[in-house]
């Protein structure tokens, strides 16, 4: 199976680990044995002017993840919100009515399927390829989240380039390393069975530490200087 | 302290890693230092025919613990039900309308408790064993579930010498490695403690990987083909 | 970022892991990385005689918490209670009913707050340090917990030394080793990102044991025994 997922993720952070805006969305291109990426996509947030509400997230997401199946051609593409694996081009009201999700949860969806809904309609009727919402459950739509903490630490080495350093927070327990020329993370959870990935990044001239987020625990926070 | 468990898991997947049906149910006794199991044993289900409301798993694993125990005369036999650990024999109406379990729950067990309360009763009136239903909280069920992943391997060995191959999915968070003469696995939660399990299987000329299942992250796929 | 923090943990057991009461409340100074802590303190309860309505223990750590916090002037105090991160000295009757927690937390905290309240109010008037309800979320508050697992250790030792033998809980996924002059310890849960901690003990004369509790999954159990 070919699966193309995509996820937003890593924030940047106050010296007190507050998180001020997300950073990265990244779409992946996952292939088996589903342990890596064979190929990444990302595009960058202004953390400084971020819409929390999650409804930017998604959004964006679905346009990369899009733009990425066009190319690739997958069998299927994964978006990371859990309303059950339902096809995204058929849902409308009635359906979104009838999910086992909050109010809240309905109410940005109600708003999401004006945009989505056209979106992947139009992709399976041109490729056959289907948008499911699957969520968490997706070892692609995870792959996607770690890529995300993978381009979230590029930010932060451009970010420090120009501004001296940057505090940036990593995805759920994820780790990262800055190696000449690469940055490779790897999830921290073994039951996962191994995802790990890697991204090219000029690296020259930065000095880095990875440590706990002492607030949120299982996350782990990114220091990026020049040197 | 010796306790006696049964679990079932690991099912037969299409090429599409949908479930067709479980496979094993496997029982075990386990001894201090509760790590591994002291004596195994399975009983295979048929996957193309199976009935997945999960009556049929629970009735199968009591029946297997039962015969496991009547053999080594454990202090206890742990079910993987999570009903408070509850004495089998000491459930009737009014103590099933009691539990904080869903209404679903409460339906099934009201059908169970006329086969498995019998024979509660029973082994506790000829060798005062009790059977509890503990469920998730007990590491032996949790190395039952194990070993029924280590069973399910033996069978996709045996299906691939007759067939050509098999793609089964594992229980949660475990690996298996085919090894000359045996399969051995083990958890892939460090949290547990280091739990693992090996038996005796005829592995020759067999080929195998064993890889994450994309749709359910924290599960893997182990396929098994004749070479 | 400086931290105290507080937490209780570690159980006696009987022969057969059932637990008789709680053993050590430890209070922790964590800072950058926050992998460990620079300064540890404990108080041990008398678990043969301990009240487990949860009142007790978090008294004891508010207390103990506030004793560090007055020596090491952290800039912020962090107690195991999830009730969103609350400044403590903020607590009263409105505040309380707004919690979206049960009735019976509710109950507890209507009772503490009576103690806790005019004691956050003095320690911040008096150093500016604010006493925050995080819980688990909370990595200081874990550290604690690790430390409550090493003070547990060491209470064995010496419960071992006088009466031959004892058997402890540690906290969840926890393990413990008993090294020549010290007690060294470690998360089982590699997504905490590598947290430990060290305590000095005489270990001289004493055998010891770590291995499951069979009746409780990701906990560990420690025997230790005059030689
Ligand atoms: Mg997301
Ligand atoms: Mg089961
Ligand atoms: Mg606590």
């Amino acid at each position: 199976m070919r699966i193309v997922a995509a996820d937003t993720g890593g924030a940047l952070l106050t010296e007190d680990y507050e998180p001020v805006g997300l950073i990265a969305t990244a779409a992946v291109l996952v292939e088996r044995p589903y342990r890596t990426a064979t190929l990444s996509r990302a595009r960058y947030a202004d953390p400084f002017n971020y819409d929390m509400s999650g409804r930017q997230a998604i959004r964006d997401e679905a346009l990369l993840a899009v733009e990425l199946a066009r190319e690739t051609k997958p069998d299927v593409v994964h978006l990371d919100s859990t309303i059950g694996g339902i096809e995204v081009r058929k849902l409308d009201e009635p359906t979104i009515e009838a999910l086992t999700i909050t109010d809240r949860g309905k109410e940005v969806w109600r708003d999401l399927v004006k945009d989505l809904q056209p979106l992947a309609k139009k992709l399976w009727e041109e490729t056959g390829i289907e948008i499911i919402a699957i969520g968490k459950s997706s070892v692609p739509v995870r792959m996607a989240e770690i890529y995300s903490g993978l381009y979230t630490a590029k930010w932060a080495i451009e970010y420090a380039r120009e501004n001296g350093k940057a505090t940036v927070g990593l995805p759920r327990y994820m780790k990262v390393e800055i190696r000449p020329g690469k940055i490779y993370g790897e999830s921290l959870d073994p039951r996962e069975g191994g995802l790990f990935g890697e991204i090219n990044a000029e690296t020259e001239g930065i000095g880095w530490e990875l440590y706990p987020n002492p607030l949120v625990r299982r996350y782990m926070v990114l220091e990026v200087w020049r040197e």
